[in-house]
């Protein structure tokens, strides 16, 4: 026994003590364009930019100039950025001067404060994918590097496959890099370009390219996420001496993706030992506009936000757990492990078939419904939903049916609004008059109103265009919200906005779950599931419960 | 320079040297659960068994029983597996006996041959959330072990909190430990439950707790995803002499997510240092079945595959970059850290029609179509393919309409057997003479034979009951599959197994994927795909492909 870790004594943990400075360098914008299914615009290039300056990083590597039409675009009218706007091309080829290579010639006309260049550093690449002796390669990388400092600009060498060619060859390796630092280069970023290379190694190989005298202060590190270990084969270079850090925001890249940013930054400014030792460009201020950086990024690339994310997922601080959300409630810090709101996340305690009592009194809290501890409904309502989730309904994605159920359960239902005495639904394919073919849906909704009287509304989808919607959740949802009497006004605004199907058996025992997105005019959106071995009518009761829900919310009575 | 790096040395990765043996420990029934939008059946808990028993895992964490109706059925009727069965459970309660604890004797009567039990470890979180003495609890621990071992099974204690309770109170944290090995735990597992510590913390503390006395081969770990870092996290503590690992598959859980063993695995037998030093029970036949175990898994939870995702994601190995791309057709090694297919994935060289081409001959010699290389049809074809894959549809797991497509394109579908004239399908909902509501589904299919002639067929689903499948696709499926002439005969034993539906666009341009498993008399089993605005249009698409794949097969003619 040694007593506290030793952490607990690092000096650098002093009050007041000089924090050193990390550097972060974002390449979301060129290697985050490498990923499979992202095709940036330049439009999307601009606002990813306006995200990552508001963000506070210190580098933005904006593309490549002249490699393809939208990356010449951006850098035709580069956005005016705090952070260091940098181009992005590759070292001169062998047989022509550095002055006259026209590819170089293209990335330093985009006229940036900062250029990086891609070297090779691996023997076996430099013969076999170059086809130039070692000599030559590393004598491009020097005059590259010469050229872009002559015209007054910061210089970073990505130095490519670098960990695969110190392990074949530390000696060329190294030389390459000292190539660069003879050329001027103010960084010589190890690129670990198939990202097989794991934390330890990568930490150990950074620590002798130090002992062999290139300065951590001039060396960077970018990692890949092949054996899912980017942030952490980083965070083992910045521990061994690095202090440049490239990455992306959401983790974007070629194959695997880059290091991840996103989760970066919160880990640097956050968590020890990195919190005491080093200070970054990322004020705390800003790091509360994570989650919507994230999330903006997203919606810009319209890709459906990772849930999982580390830091900023939806599910990041989400406790399903029935034991660990009873603790949460007493204090928060019992299962997290950091303060969610420090990087403008928050918790969720959502409900499920795990949740104990506390859980459930908490999301009741939620909507607004208090229940003493101890209250003998609790446990009534537990066996309910638990029965419910057994039988494929699934009350952690679909908050507003959760609260119909338990105001029902509770007799907190004081209104019932109305009850659906029957519908039908048909879809049809067949020929038109003009024998195109033509897939028609319609339905026909009876409901009896709580107030006394019943409406019928019927909706036809005739002659469906493309754009169109031709299905029957559709066709049901319009007749159901056609005519519902004296509730009809406050439904109007009510927008279907998705529709999500899951088959929760397979076999011919399936049950088939619908969970229905709504919108209103208030800018309001909730959730709600309907259940059945058919899924018209487990569609129809998500609708039902969709707008039940509106009008309890909206005030309703009858 | 000190010569080549010091692994190459490693005297561990000699010709015959014996390795060390690393258990792996599968929570993905368990923590998995606790994924957010994650509710098990008893059916798929059952199948997801069957995938990590083929894979090879040691252990499978079946769920806790008595904590919910599921995990109690799949205890009641567990599956036969080579892994080790294990329940899971928490320590006794203070203030009676292990034998008198209720909780504790649910766990034990699953009759499982192996036993997790989670206990506290960290000071605070005994005073804090359980209220008890340290003493208390230590004893809870020792007394529950002791218990579980007396009843001859396998001990395994997940050590709660265990790194910020080392942190906080490392002479307790150890205590708690000792008091589970007293009680004759076979292992001790240090979990780091709110996912914050980082992967040099990690290793330097599992080394402090060896140094302690705790014996390596005792000891496990167990890491949450909340830095990014979980497989990193694992991989130290392998580093520092833990030996049991436990993990998910696709890294489900809590939060962020649990230790990925879709990733941990190959990094463990591909990877070096790790390749020479240590044997798991995952064979290299096995581990070429990891993108399938990994995308079924996804296919029963009905999530979309992350494509980034190490070694088995679509992008995993996807060369986006135009000069990645050209070297990968020199030399694969240039860009891959690993061969694609020891984990049974591809190469994708999106950006060269070269590459797609060879992939798509490979594709149609899978299913018995021999086209030349350099073939003009075979670009059409790929076009096509592409075309219809933006819309939506999804070949790589529907190939049996990929084979339909590619014969009807290379001009090889020869007969035609019929076309669908018209279809009509009813859902409604109503009450019936006795009152009692009542959901109804029937189906109208005209057919025009390629012989010449048409059928039209009608099913309606009356009273159906609960074990009934009263949906619209099952009364199209049986109404088309009634009369089709002089092929009646030979999908009289054609069945509809399976149904998966996926929204494949959000909100009003939503299209709709649906995906039909099929299986007949003689055991074959295919499946066929279907996209359109309408899910009943999408459904009876795949329902056509599945009956013209079958008369295909079967040699029917006409």
């Amino acid at each position: 026994m040694r007593g506290l870790p030793p952490r607990i004594f690092d000096p650098r943990r002093r009050r007041g003590a000089v924090k050193e400075r990390l550097y972060l360098f974002d390449t979301t914008l060129r290697d985050g364009q490498q990923t499979q299914g992202v095709d940036f615009s330049t439009g999307e290039k601009r606002k990813i930019a306006g995200l990552l300056d508001a963000l506070g990083v210190d580098y933005i590597e904006g593309g490549w100039p002249g490699a393809n039409p939208t990356d010449s675009d951006f850098f035709e009218d580069a956005p005016k950025t705090r952070a260091t706007m940098t181009a992005f091309g590759m070292t001169k080829r062998a047989g022509r001067s550095a002055e006259n290579d026209d590819v170089l010639a293209a990335v330093l006309n985009a006229g940036t404060p900062s250029v990086c260049l891609v070297g090779k550093t691996h023997d076996f690449h430099v013969e076999r994918a170059l086809g130039i002796t070692l000599e030559e390669n590393r004598e491009n990388i020097r005059a590259s590097v010469a050229h872009v400092k002559a015209q007054g600009r910061e210089a970073h060498l990505d130095a490519e496959h670098f960990f695969d060619g110190w392990k074949a060859n530390r000696v060329y390796a190294l030389s390459c890099l000292m190539a660069a630092l003879e050329g001027g280069a103010d960084w010589v970023v190890l690129c670990d370009t198939n990202g097989g290379t794991l934390p330890a190694e990568i930490g150990r190989i950074v620590g002798e390219v130090i002992a062999a005298g290139v300065p951590g202060g001039k060396l960077g590190i970018h990692c890949h996420n092949d054996t899912e270990t980017a942030v952490a084969g980083s965070l083992a270079a910045v521990e061994a001496g690095a202090r440049q850090i490239q990455g992306t925001l959401n983790g974007l890249g070629e194959r695997c993706g880059n290091a991840n940013l996103t989760t970066l930054i919160p880990t640097l400014l956050l968590k020890e030992p990195y919190a005491s030792r080093y200070e970054t460009g990322v004020s705390v201020e800003a790091l509360k506009g994570l989650r919507r950086a994230s999330r903006t990024l997203d919606e810009l690339l319209n890709r459906v936000p990772m849930k999982q994310a580390p830091y900023v997922g939806a599910s990041a601080f989400a406790h399903k757990a029935g034991l660990h959300a009873s603790a949460i409630l007493k204090d928060p810090t019992t299962y997290e492990h950091i303060d969610p709101a420090l990087v403008g996340n928050e918790r969720v305690v959502p409900m499920s078939n795990q949740a104990g009592q506390s859980n459930l009194r908490h999301r009741l809290e939620e909507v607004g419904i208090e229940v003493d501890r101890g209250d003998a409904r609790l446990g009534q309502l537990l066996d309910l939903v638990k029965t419910r989730e057994a039988q494929g309904y699934a009350y952690d994605s679909a908050q507003a049916s959760f609260e119909l159920l338990a105001r029902e359960e509770l007799g907190l239902m004081t209104h019932h609004f109305f009850d659906v005495e029957r519908y039908r639904v048909i879809s049809e394919r067949r020929r038109n008059a003009k024998g195109e073919l033509v897939i028609v849906s319609e339905a026909v909704v009876t409901v009896a109103l709580a107030g006394g009287g019943q409406t019928t509304s019927f909706y036809q989808n005739e002659n469906p265009t493309e754009q169109e919607d031709a299905g029957p959740v559709n066709a049901l949802s319009v007749a159901l919200s056609k005519d519902l009497g004296p509730y009809q006004e406050l439904i109007d605004d009510w927008r279907l906005v998705d529709f999500k199907v899951r088959i929760t058996n397979g076999g011919t025992e399936a049950v088939t779950r619908v969970i229905i997105d709504s919108e209103d005019g208030q800018g309001r959106r909730w959730s709600t599931v309907g259940v059945s071995a058919n899924i018209v009518d487990a569609s129809f009761d998500a609708l039902v419960d969709a707008i039940r829900w509106k009008l309890l919310r909206d005030g309703a009575t009858g």
